[in-house]
């Protein structure tokens, strides 16, 4: 077993005062590694990074079709949203055409993570909703499956029709079975697989454009939802959002919590996922960008690149203490 | 140089799902190491676990005898603490005594950690002030010595005196050259030592009370304030106060961003420094606590050590989905 690489650096004045490790993979269409950092075997749970996986039996099942979902609904299927008022309404008129309310998710209630929607409902006196919640999009998702399937409400039980489906499609585009599952920050289930596992299977969703089978088609469909729609996969203050934009070529990306990330690239056909081992954000979003970097998707001198790639440390009073900086090397610059 | 050694796992369902790493040194009173794990060399910026020696030159100058300043406000010059209503009204009536305010604090303004005032300052339309910042205690002492020493009010500045005073009093208790200094969240110069540097400078702080001379004294009467007035260390959410509360002997608990975290062990003269290399406050809450467990000064059935030691992970809608566990074998048990 190999294990992880220094991935990310935090620089305060002349010092590295923290660092972070990872694993990381690049798959090409055919499932064989283009590029490996740390250990490709590595077991781990991709949280958010699935989602794509956990919509494809919304797509593949004929519900989308049967309830006319539209790539905007799809990539709202696949995000990680920061509830946003555009999230929020969007959702919310989604449940309204389902005939279903806020109470029908089972995603948990979360406070919005656009500050200023924040802000004012704290002044208002008003309490998060589920519709908040980062994953509701997929929840509706999942909701909408359940309607089509005629199953009960509980659709976040592993062995629910849907959570069963969403467990069959993970281990085709994996490759592989699934070790088990843990329960994730929405109550669904998130399976697990290895670092090349979860590789493959975004390699699945970059290259499925190649192939016509329903698992392919439905792949298509979702990556193309979240790149036309890269402001409902996250939003205006996040990096799945902003690197989307700011890339060279079209590319999916999505964050998981935990440090996970994971990269659909269609022209390439060619599937990335990264775990870093401790968790943090702030140093998944700096390696993601410097592997996309690496291969020449992202440019480092874009403003809305240092952002996430290489971006200054500031202290209360705004002053610039240190940076983030992806380790030598790992950008290939 | 050795690696740093795992030290902290996050646990979901059956799996690992991050894990963090770090260094800690266990010191006695004459700067022996009783323990260690990872590099006792490497160099770290140890940020807020550093404000008592900060606070040193506040007691040596007769700064703070000239100011009347007792065993409460020695507390919130070693402070951390979460901007809750008993730190700023202690920390506005220090200022007022002054005949100073506000703005002579040079910390930048922090939001408040404290939830219930947060929340009432988003509706009242309040903007965050400089007491509110953590770090509002420390500054309070800077602006004393300032005073007693008639010096600039540019307090921060690496070449005033009060930081050269800090940079001697740093290098004297930590028995070596400060290889430089990175700029704080709050401004002021946050001095390099070596991870075994900084826990013989706790050690000289846990074994002052065998000592007569001036920095002795003026240590003890640091740590006997920490550790009359846990509150004001830090404040009710946080590890300082609890595990301080929750110890089977006195000690001084320090934490510091990026994963710091120091212990003052008077009863046995020894001195504790930790780093978890990611900055992970998670992981350090954990590790500091396990090193605590293992030498007998906490009891890791007590709820209140298991609440930063052991905790459960909850999601979003309060469902338990794993735990933050030290590695087997930190505990010693």
């Amino acid at each position: 077993m190999r294990t992880p690489e220094p991935m990310v650096e935090i620089h305060r004045g002349p010092f590295v005062e923290s660092q972070h490790m990872g694993h990381a993979v690049i798959c090409d269409g055919s499932g064989g590694v283009v590029e490996a950092w740390g250990d490709p075997d590595a077991v781990v749970l991709p949280r958010s990074s699935a989602k794509m996986i956990q919509a494809l039996p919304l797509v593949m099942s004929g519900a989308a079709e049967a309830f006319g979902i539209g790539p905007a609904r799809l990539a709202l299927a696949c995000a990680s949203h920061q509830g946003a008022p555009m999230h929020v309404r969007a959702v919310n008129a989604w449940l309204d055409e389902l005939g279903l309310g806020d109470d029908d998710l089972i995603c948990g209630t979360e406070a919005s993570r656009d500050k200023d929607l924040r802000f004012q409902m704290i002044r208002d006196g008003d309490s998060p909703c589920r519709v908040h919640n980062n994953c509701s999009g997929k929840h509706s998702g999942f909701l909408i499956l359940t309607k089509h399937l005629g199953a009960s409400s509980d659709y976040v039980d592993p062995a629910h029709p849907v959570q069963k489906s969403v467990r069959d499609a993970f281990e085709e585009v994996t490759g592989a079975t699934s070790p088990g599952f843990g329960i994730d920050g929405c109550s669904a289930p998130n399976f697990a697989t290895s670092m090349l596992g979860m590789a493959r299977a975004m390699a699945f969703f970059a290259s499925a454009g190649q192939r016509s089978d329903t698992m392919s088609e439905a792949a298509q469909q979702l990556v193309g939802g979240m790149i036309a729609y890269p402001e409902l996969v996250a939003g205006d203050t996040r990096a799945c959002t902003h690197l989307m934009r700011a890339a060279k070529e079209p590319l999916a990306l999505k964050t998981g919590a935990e440090g996970y990330f994971v990269a659909i690239l269609p022209h390439r056909g060619w599937g990335i996922s990264l775990k870093i081992v401790d968790g943090a954000t702030r140093a998944s979003n700096s390696a993601i960008a410097a592997l996309l970097v690496r291969i020449g998707v992202l440019d480092a001198e874009n403003p809305e690149v240092i952002r996430f790639l290489n971006p200054p440390v500031k202290n209360w009073d705004g002053l610039v203490t240190g940076e983030i900086r992806p380790v030598a090397g790992l950008t290939g610059v």
